[in-house]
């Protein structure tokens, strides 16, 4: 089963996480690209997810609502600056209880044999932040997005 | 005379710049958000500048526009994301001769005794983009645009 990589090199403002999802990248990228289809994969199952705001194109805003079950909510937003379809989005990443403290993120998607690799890059303002981004459960949490992903391509039509 | 500093360490993602000017931050905020004072020091002052927007708040783009002599016209544009009164900016910066290509920059200002040392902070996608902009003479196109902001803030009512 297809695992997620996570490398943060020690000192480095990166993190760069790989994963290689057994579908042609078109489902992939429509994945991440369909307001329809977020909801669905993006953050744990155990919260839901509600797309408030997602203009995919150069400039354009996003903006995502978790919902717990208690009621408590959290915003996530950011700005698109490149859309290039199957290929690559570069977009901005801001959690609303951090105001201020911004991630950059490159996900490029690349095709070999069926099989579409993920490659998600972010880069932070510092390396604070990329450590407080780390020990907030990252790693586990894109995990977890990700194999929600993975069961959801089947359904996805083109 | 107060110099810009450019610290670049080997395989970061990092460009961080320092200056001292010889003004309350009051003033070198100001001209660092105001659109009509930008024109008057951003870029070098063999070409003209035009700012064709600039929303100051958490979400707002920004487009300039810098004209050549002859004509030739390039265009710089972002996102605001943190705006914090005398304290802070961040955003985004894209060079449209090279879409997608971004960074995510922190200015940061700290009052010493009626001067304001301005602490910048760039991080790019990747030590080869970062390595690009270097090459491409940032040191010395930010510091003739900062020397001309030093030679600005005399001028700068509140």
């Amino acid at each position: 089963m297809a695992k997620l990589n996570l490398v943060a090199e020690p000192g480095s403002y990166e993190i760069r996480m790989t994963r290689e999802f057994d579908a042609p990248r078109e489902q992939v990228f429509k994945a991440m690209t369909d307001p329809a289809l977020v909801p669905r994969w993006w953050g744990p199952s155990s919260v839901s997810t509600v797309v408030d705001r997602m203009e995919v194109k150069p400039g354009g805003m996003w903006r995502y609502v978790q919902r717990e079950q208690d009621g408590t909510e959290y915003g996530f937003h950011g700005v698109y600056h490149a859309v290039e379809a199957l290929e690559r989005l570069v977009f901005t990443f801001e959690f609303e209880g951090m105001p201020g403290h911004v991630l950059l993120e490159t996900v490029t998607f690349e095709e070999h044999s069926g099989k579409t690799r993920v490659i998600d890059s972010s880069v932070f303002q510092s390396v604070a932040d990329r450590d407080g981004m780390l020990r907030a459960g990252m790693e586990s949490g894109a995990s977890e997005s990700w194999e929600r992903l993975e069961a959801l391509l089947p359904e996805i039509q083109l």
